[in-house]
C-alpha cells in the first residue's frame, strides 16, 4: 500500500514544483528550493547534477523532504518526507529530457550540463498532509 | 544592506506561501511545509504553536530555510536561509490576526490554540535565487 493518501496524489501527478528540503553538509542548517520532479506510484525522482551543491548535501544525509501545495487551493498540501536510496546517472540528460516535457519546456538537444546529470530516487518514509 | 535582491522583494511582500525547512529534532532528516509569513525588511516571522512538532525542531536547532516561488513564473523563486533568533509569545494571537488579514482569512476571534501561539523571528544569513 502506497503512503500517498488518495486525496492527495493529484499532487505528485500534476506538473507542479516540489520544494525539496535536505540538511547542509556544511553543518549549518537545511536548504530548500523548488525542483521539477516525477512520481511513479513508488518513488519520486528528481533530476540535479554531481557540481551542485544539493549534490554535496545529499551524498553526506541521504534524507530528504519534500513540499508540494495546490496553487488553486494553498492550504492544500502534501509533505513527503524520504531517503535517497540510489542516485542514477542521466549522463544521456534522458530523464531530464523527460522531465523537462513533463513540466512544458522545450528543449533544442541536451542540456550544457548534460554529463554530470543524475537523478535522486526518493522512497517516501513518511507524509504529513492538509 | 538588505541580502534580499530587489528583483525578487515581490516575494515576500506578495501574500505568497514560504516552504518552511527546519531540522527534526528526532535526527531522522529534514521537514518542510508550507507557511504564512510576513517580512518587514529585515526579519521574517511565522505563526507557530508550542504544540507543533516544528517547536520541537526550531528549538533544538534555530537552523532554518524558506522557499518562496512565483505562481504565475514557478521558475522564479528566492531560497532564504537564516536562523531563528527569537521566538515571542503570541498568546493574544495578535500576530496570528495579522498574518490571517495579510492572507484574506475572516476570523470571528482567536483561533482555539491561541495560549499556545508563538512566533518565529528569523534573520536571514544567506539567499539563493532565479
Amino acid at each position: 500500500m502506497s503512503l500517498i493518501p488518495e486525496s492527495h496524489r493529484d499532487l505528485l501527478e500534476r506538473p507542479l514544483f516540489g520544494h525539496l528540503a535536505t540538511i547542509r553538509a556544511a553543518g549549518d542548517g537545511p536548504q530548500v528550493n523548488p525542483m521539477w520532479f516525477c512520481w511513479d506510484g513508488e518513488y519520486i525522482r528528481f533530476t540535479n547534477t554531481t557540481i551542485r551543491y544539493k549534490y554535496k548535501n545529499i551524498t553526506a544525509d541521504p534524507h530528504v523532504a519534500v513540499s508540494v501545495n495546490d496553487p488553486e487551493q494553498p492550504y492544500r498540501y502534501l509533505e513527503i518526507r524520504g531517503e535517497v536510496v540510489r542516485i542514477d546517472d542521466d549522463s544521456s540528460a534522458e530523464f531530464f529530457a523527460q522531465l523537462a516535457e513533463r513540466y512544458g519546456m522545450k528543449l533544442d538537444g541536451p542540456p550544457p550540463d548534460a554529463e554530470h546529470r543524475i537523478v535522486y530516487v526518493v522512497k517516501p518514509t513518511a507524509v504529513s498532509y492538509q
